[in-house]
């Protein structure tokens, strides 16, 4: 297949990329840059079936000639910082709703019908039933991040029906991995760097997260896409378990071996819009054939292990 | 209180401009009158207490000028055409969703706290459970009409949570009664003027739907607002009863006094998005002691009442 994956210089985009590459499809990354890293492509580039579109979402005539002659939009550009909505809310708006509905149009344009989608755990806002099922009560949105995959959620939809699209629509804990450049054990790394004595934790610490390792995740999107075939396909994508905030710092010092001490923000919620406990369901995706081969824990060092071996990222712009 | 309604000189908001008039309210109608119609505040207008500000929701100053001083915002503006989305999916993106943001960015601007909104009950998509309560399992959008009313509530809930808003959302059924002027009691109403031996019906005639009188919304959006006091307030409106679009026929052309031949376009669903079974679960409204005056029934025939005594509407552009 010929296969476009928009933010395909991002995190998860990169390894996306390169996990396709290895299965033998044709892949064009779609990035404009603001926060992918040209470094992230370097393996890629080493294939001649791969290509790369300087490009941002925000421009349709782009967007329509990177998918013209594709099989298959992975859409996973996207604004993806929940913690600082509040202080820019159009950011969200653009960068994740607009930008969906454009990739939409645009897969229209240049006849492209099939879609996955990164959604997010966020969208269940604060949700009563755990593990959250992919069919929980009507959820109410606490973030501008939530809220923005939400309204692309509802648009893929809405085109699945109006237009024939078939979409995969994957949420997503927060994931670990290779490449990993945003997120709690990021900055943590980086603040022990600067100062190992101290650490500041945003709110009480006993916030309960899941994470997955990245290569669980494309190992389960993959999967998704060969057996499930229905014209809305949407799944839950994490662990089994969650470890609280407290504990994800404890594997980290262990593993630095250091002892700093810690400090608490204070408050259930780290931010406008922490979620204080996040578990899914993932009993769809499972009933597949899938199981994560990391465990939360072994995800964080894995992640570590890679901040470690790539000090350039610490320095490098956000 | 002064009250803003966006789109106060459509359908639902004239009337609500006027109901708020009566109960001693100052009102602003804000309305860009593409699809409303002056002559609907000619009642308003005889109000000291009344004022209307010609103005888009997608010119965010001219909101930010209209809410200055407000206490309350109700959001009618919207593209309220559920059935041609497809035609032109970017109407619902910019007239409902954006509109929406426009209208939360200029009341954080203006610093108004509380909104209602107009959300609908094609938010359900095509739900499994019947009738449906607020909290139904996480829907699947089968309308653009639905997916922007969607992004619109998830806006606002993330408003609610990251900048202290308290925001009524109201999923409506399809609103009958005075100035009612487009839907399908209009179209049949029009078409049967114009012949009456034939009637053309979208889908098969057996989809399923509900109504509400016009007045009987009023009456459950003001005994909300006076008695939910929730940061998020979201109910239901509509009646216990649906009716079967055939049955719908029969009153009508019973009220006329005419026997058209009907034909039918087929189907199950008379256009992408249609919904063949909507019955929302009112309980929560009902609990606070609301209950409407006029069956689907009623409603259906004062509608035709107003229509036949207001023949310029026929005429009127759209």
């Amino acid at each position: 297949m010929r296969i476009v994956v928009t933010g395909g210089a991002g995190f998860i985009g990169s390894n996306l990329v390169d996990y396709l590459l290895q299965r033998g499809h044709d892949v064009v990354a779609f990035d404009n840059f603001s926060t992918g890293r040209r470094e992230f492509l370097e393996t890629a580039r080493r294939s001649p079936a791969f290509s790369c579109v300087e490009g941002d979402t925000l421009d349709p005539p782009a967007l329509v000639r990177a998918f013209t002659g594709a099989d298959f939009v992975f859409h996973l550009a996207a604004n993806a910082d929940v913690r600082h909505g509040t202080e820019q809310p159009r950011k969200d708006l653009e960068q994740n709703t607009l930008a969906t509905f454009n990739v939409l149009e645009a897969m229209r344009a240049a006849g492209v019908r099939r879609l996955a989608f990164s959604s997010t755990g966020s969208i269940y806002g604060e949700p009563n039933v755990f593990p959250t099922p992919e069919d929980a009560p009507f959820p109410v949105q606490t973030s501008m991040y939530g809220a923005s995959k939400l309204a692309g959620e509802g648009l893929i939809t809405a085109y699945c029906e109006g237009f024939g699209v078939q979409a995969y629509i994957f949420r997503f804990v927060s994931l670990l991995g290779e490449r990993y450049s945003h997120g709690h054990v990021f900055d943590f790394f980086r603040s022990l760097r600067r100062n190992p004595g101290e650490l500041r934790v945003l709110g009480n610490g006993q916030q309960r997260k899941s994470y997955l390792y990245v290569q669980d995740c494309l190992d389960a999107m993959l999967l998704a896409i060969e057996r499930s075939d229905e014209p809305v396909n949407i799944f839950n994508l994490g662990t089994d378990e969650y470890c609280k905030v407290v504990e994800s710092i404890g594997w980290i010092t262990a593993h630095l071996g250091i002892s700093p001490a810690l400090t608490y923000t204070g408050g259930e919620r780290g931010w406008i819009g922490d979620n204080p406990f996040i578990l899914l369901d993932c009993r769809r995706i499972r009933a597949l054939g899938w199981q994560p081969r990391l465990s939360i824990q072994e995800g964080v060092v894995r992640t570590l292990e890679y901040l470690q071996a790539n000090l350039w990222l610490q320095n490098a712009p956000r």
